[in-house]
């Protein structure tokens, strides 16, 4: 199955002749997706049209702000997706529209292609800068709402205009979405200032049991389900943990396990030049992008640790020969 | 004393009128001044002037790879200070050059208008905003060093464009500069991800000394000199840290304590609506803004924390009556 690419203009005019929307999210919802699927829907009751947003997962409470208080009750016609790769992400509501999705708006340039019409810029740091396009070439006014939705997809995918994904463009649009109104400050406060008791006393573990090897240049991080209870962590609070392994002067390769389930473990690798995340995790079944990728293992705690360390203790001695 | 108020047209105007310059930053250098000043300095010698930046205090680590190799050798004619509120904040050069600055380019409304000459737009979030009106005005090309310089002030003046005080123009100018080549993502992965181990050493001893007061409204760090001979950090690894303590969810009033010498205590307080920084620290010979503030304490440890969490206390009680 291939999608017919159209452009912002054609994707306007596409959801000006139907109306019903149905607008799907990602599962495991983020900024970028909620942000995206909102800002969509509001753009398109102001055109006079019903639509909702449906998420597989629920909403985690401080996205919640974005979600109207009610919303059209109505049969759904047209169903559209917003930062969708793959049908595969749309979790426990796969079944229900695998092959249904008619219209895609999106920013990986690993779309897979299932929607019958797909918007797909490859370049845009986060799908709200398409949304963005989409809603432009609509021709609504952007309220305030419309600007702080789509301001914060872009703020959270860039990790606040920070990463390497940021292009002018990024720039250029959240200079016109604050001018629309985003209440850019205080979605900056609660996405990157705000943390919770149970995330800081999570950190506060984690840096004391943060183990180094190969002269520190892997760390590595491990967070047990022992320790997600003991300090009453939601999933929420360890989005981002990640990242503390790869911020530390001379690390190179940021390793973090994650006891899932009682003897499951995710793991998370992040790389910085030469090495390749996504081709330490082939290793060990997994995948993802040069920088960041990820595998799962079903053993010990302490055999994962030993095969992962084994393994870029081999990969860096090599590097540096 | 007060400056004749001029635009970054006449600023421009008188640069290319003049020659020799010395460019002064302000003492305890960010990348906002330092990016300033050098970018300023690339500006004149594109224009055929010579310029050097002088700094009173040692560049950081960090911001060194702004410097340039070598620079002109010649007898300065004409002061230009830059980011610069206060002749006092040239700290160890104040004597040399109270009432010899020509020039100040500027962006803090406090400005005591000292120079002859002033370029102040104290809506700018950063003053590299305002040097880069001046730069554009002199039209000079802006090279890679020259936005890269002019992003990096912007970026750290702003918490890569967290802070309330972005505006649109901010983000205007970062895409320009993105699109004249800044280096952002190396900045900002050096400005904003990057922690010595020394710093995470640090984090961790903050995170398991704060102390709350007041049902979590009050959080309270010290960093004694012990601690930071312990943990081997330099005073740019202690940049931030006050930031922690207002970072958690539900505090009010963050106060940092922090040892400077045997005996003598710096105290930053930040606080949220409706507490006022600038007033707590005006009970203690301190002053600054609505939301950060500062005081000094010649006393005990001990003491400096009791006055401090009896007087919040005070003031969070009459607040929630």
């Amino acid at each position: 199955m291939s999608s017919k690419l159209i452009t912002a203009r054609e994707a306007a005019d596409f959801l000006a002749r139907r109306d019903n929307f149905l607008i799907l999210t990602h599962a495991n919802p983020d900024g970028d997706t909620l942000g995206s699927g909102f800002a969509l829907c509001a753009a398109l009751n102001k055109l006079g049209k019903k639509a909702r947003v449906l998420c597989p997962d629920e909403i985690p409470s401080k996205f919640r702000f974005l979600a109207p208080d009610s919303c059209d009750d109505f049969e759904y016609e047209t169903v559209v997706a917003v930062d969708l790769a793959d049908e595969k992400l749309l979790g426990k509501l796969q079944d229900a529209f695998k092959g249904k999705i008619e219209l895609c708006i999106d920013h990986h340039g690993s779309n897979l292609k299932y929607s019958n019409l797909l918007f797909l810029e490859s370049d845009a740091a986060a799908a709200c800068e398409c949304v963005y396009d989409v809603i432009k070439a609509i021709g609504v006014e952007i309220t305030e709402y419309i600007a702080s939705s789509l301001y914060l997809g872009m703020a959270t995918d860039t990790g606040c205009f920070k990463f390497s994904n940021v292009t002018p463009r990024t720039h250029k649009y959240a200079a016109e979405l604050m001018e629309f109104g985003a209440k850019f400050d205080e979605i900056n406060r609660v996405m990157f200032e705000v943390k919770s008791k149970s995330r800081v006393a999570m950190e506060k573990l984690v840096l004391q049991e943060m183990e180094f090897f190969c002269d520190g240049q892997v760390a590595l991080i491990t967070v047990t389900k022992e320790m997600i209870d003991s300090t009453g962590c939601e999933p929420t609070d360890i989005d981002g943990i990640t990242a503390l392994s790869r911020q530390i002067e001379g690390v190179k390769i940021g390793i973090t396990i994650k006891e899932k389930d009682q003897g499951v473990f995710k793991v998370s690798i992040r790389t910085f030049e030469p090495f390749d995340a996504a081709e330490i995790c082939k290793n060990f079944g997994g995948g993802g992008h040069k920088r960041a990728a990820g595998c799962e293992f079903k053993s010990a705690l302490s055999d994962v640790k030993k095969v992962l360390v084994e393994k870029v203790t081999e990969i860096i001695g090599t590097e540096s020969i």
